[in-house]
């Protein structure tokens, strides 16, 4: 039996993938697919899986059930160029391999991440960013100009023979570097379920759905079951699917600010806390209102 | 400053809590607690969290997001005395560190775990159990006979100079085996998280809450933040999750089937597939409206 | 570029090599094989590498240094059927992925390992075994009888209709599951520096072996030197360093009874205790004479 | 029973050892200590122990034998203010917890490591330092000035509205950050045996040499056996082994030139290249001799 292949990961193999100014993702190998998905359950489950007629039906069983092992069964080996700030957030996924490129062996290049546009600090989210600035051409020449001055001082530091471990103490985080990343596909989901999400910075994000879509490539049905599964899937507390459910049962019926106050009103009654002492929406219901899609007054 | 302790915790230090017939489970040690959590949090947040008042609502915040990396900080030291089977169960979870007694090293004890009552296959649950069996007192006299041939076959191997290591094959999996296990909180979570379910086997639920009531007396806001967002969370996908947000803004009611009929029509809109072949519902469908307590007609 | 394959592997391929009296091993799939483990060490050290001409040279030097991570590049897939009780020694190796049997889903068969023969209790070595018993059919017989009865209390439990999750609770730790074990290389290499070696019971023994087998299949390269690094290497601490150096260079020749007192004497000089305080030698100076193969008086 | 506790670590507790100009490793907390390694070990070994009398042979024996479970059971939580490019070579180790500032949230402050000395590119190692330069203060200027024109572009970009997860990008890599960092004593000693390796790059090789001896306050037994079984150890491969044993027994001495040579012979006759065609010793050799301390013509 020859290795298990997919003809559209087949084509993606070598190829460079763009992302940002100067970045690339290559699939350099896989091994296995939604099948060996299938056939490491089948151990498990031998007669037990008879039920289930087919390949989809049981790949999709197993992931809604967060049976996971069989999906560490498929892997991928990518090699990444990227940004040191960008590969600095990906590399506390701690369940996969590195090899990165090392600045005490090799001198770096001269190759800066710039991007076309700068984002205003997010007025929601302490950690997010929200709309392009005006300015963005006025900021890059200031970060041009700042990374040229800082390689100009590596390339000092090294002609005054300072060794390479030291030289690179200057260089922005902005720079340039390589690694190759071992990753079985639950390990995946569970980097995609994080870096898809438009919690993570926009860059670091854009390396995170060109690999999804190299997933995709590798095995389709569980990536599939993936985006219904858990990236598009929504987890509601405790509280909150004791409210949903005495909603559906109830006969009730109200819309815009009254359902609002509806579901303020039966909140509290289940003992979630929804205003602040100051009268605010609390965090959390507001978490609730944003789920059910119920954020903007009607 | 102080170890941090927690007074509840401390009086559980060293008892053995009985689980089963012959088993147990003993808190070594623990280290950290709520407090810690936060301190780790608060060095990745900084001023990022002054707006979080309370411990307990950054806990829960961290914990509704998944940071999970605070909860990593808390640390348990576990004796627990088991059957080999419940604890082949449990070895399965690779993020903590085991110590298991060694029957190349030891001989045995003549200690099987005969349960009280004998339950029947579930006929829902092809890996399940269900009601008692009326027989068990016959049934346990089997059982015991077997397991009292086995060990007295252990002892004539190792009165003829059989090898431990060799002699132990004949010794059936309810027989107690013994092992300290270190786990941290988040790993220790997501074992709870699976081995506190109901699909999990009785036995080894057994062990699973006794650890639950003891992680409690340790850190008892964020156990209560994994009942509220873990262990009580139900998980919509996102077909699911648009049927709902559709159901919210309707001004339809119904109840009963006819509410039944509504959510499989939506359902099917919405590119689920809601029965089989031969007519009947499928089993995500099922799944569904078991998640909405409407599984039976009312 | 088409996948990283070797021909001998290609051969393995879905082939089940026999292990014990009813086991197997079969290679699934592999990904990488010796060049791999290059280029992900060629992203690391980029120029870095020119001086070492070879593929064998460079493999070396890593393995050598241990630069582990691009061995964790290579990964297998095997399918086992084992003795639960070897199984249970497997799967303390946790940097795995494993996808086993489960004794809930599935009635097991009555197949179980039985020795051709039956070794006694080691009389240097508590964990151990020695050699073969000459009453070893007769224990033989004993153990056939013993696991005849349990799988017939087994049947008699199901056909009594006990879930089969209880029921197995009587099958002793001899009887055959199976897995799917995905691993990497570097990870493979540690389980094959413990189980190769004769401290492991020797039915683990076998499984270990038949896998090493393989993965020299796969890269022949890094296998010959993970036998020159790792499995055949000898480990000499602090003090033994020190002893073997005063050795190199001292004038003083010996031999036999006279070398080991030098040893002796010099290793005391040293800080070793090499005698316990009944005049016996001490483990640790023993275990020294054994690596520098003096054990036996000339 | 209290916690296991050990005086010299609880004087360290909350403690800031500087480590260098602007760096620091506080224990904030630990679990367990020398005897609950032995604790842990009982429970595998049960009687089989019986014969190592003391705590201190008990450790050294699992050590030596690289039983590592148990030394898995003693954990260190540290708090450490460190340069990114330090805490980029950290992290690299996965099997530990850490909790990092993040630049997304919180403004960095304007503190970067600036060396006393700058060291030359090593001459005999590609990734190494050697001696001081004599320009270290003029080269010091030069990153000094870099170092705040890049702070000064970071308050610039943050004064023009840009988002702190963008305007981070040029800050260099020797900016101070934070982390928590939670590891067992197994991985620790992984660690120390990499980081207090004179080729790890010195300013990392300074914090580790601190957490070694916080290390030490913790479980000195298990300390000094790690010194003596694992970073004062020395590791000869088959072939070494094989030259070694046979100078053993060899009557032949000889001193200085004519020992390398005795030496070159044997290794040659047993399988290792000892010259590149060139003429020159092959690398495999140098470090063998390098183990020997024979590397300098005497």
């Amino acid at each position: 039996m020859p290795h298990m292949t997919s003809s559209p990961a087949e084509e993606l193999l070598d190829q460079e993938t763009k992302v940002l100014d100067k970045g690339f993702i290559r699939l350099i190998d896989y091994m296995g697919g939604d099948q060996r998905i299938i056939d490491a359950a089948r151990v498990s489950y031998q007669g037990g899986t008879k039920a289930v007629s087919t390949t989809a039906q049981l790949i999709r069983y197993l992931l809604r059930h967060r049976h996971t092992t069989p999906f560490e069964k498929v892997r991928f080996e990518f090699h990444v160029k990227l940004p040191i700030f960008v590969a600095r957030q990906w590399m506390r996924h701690r369940m996969g391999s590195f090899n990165e490129m090392s600045a005490r062996y090799s001198i770096l290049e001269d190759e800066f991440y710039f991007p076309d546009e700068y984002r205003a600090q997010s007025q929601i989210n302490r950690q997010g960013s929200g709309e392009v600035l005006e300015r963005s051409q006025l900021i890059s020449s200031y970060t041009r100009t700042q990374c040229k001055g800082a390689y100009d001082t590596y390339e000092l530091l090294l002609s005054e023979g300072v060794a390479r471990e030291q030289a690179r103490m200057v260089l922005p985080v902005n720079i340039y570097t390589q690694f190759y990343w071992t990753v079985d596909l639950w390990n995946l989901m569970h980097f995609l379920g994080l870096r898809c999400d438009n919690h993570t910075q926009l860059e670091t994000r854009e390396y995170a759905v060109t690999i999804r879509d190299m997933a995709r490539a590798v095995c389709p049905i569980a990536m599939e079951a993936w985006d219904d599964y858990i990236f598009g899937a929504t987890n509601f507390s405790r509280v909150e699917t004791e409210v949903l459910l005495g909603f559906v049962r109830s006969k009730a019926r109200a819309s815009g600010q009254d359902l609002i106050n509806y579901f303020s009103v039966v909140c509290q009654d289940n003992g979630m806390l929804t205003t602040t002492p100051s009268g605010k929406r609390t965090r959390e219901f507001q978490e609730f209102l944003d789920k059910l899609n119920l954020n903007v007054t009607e």
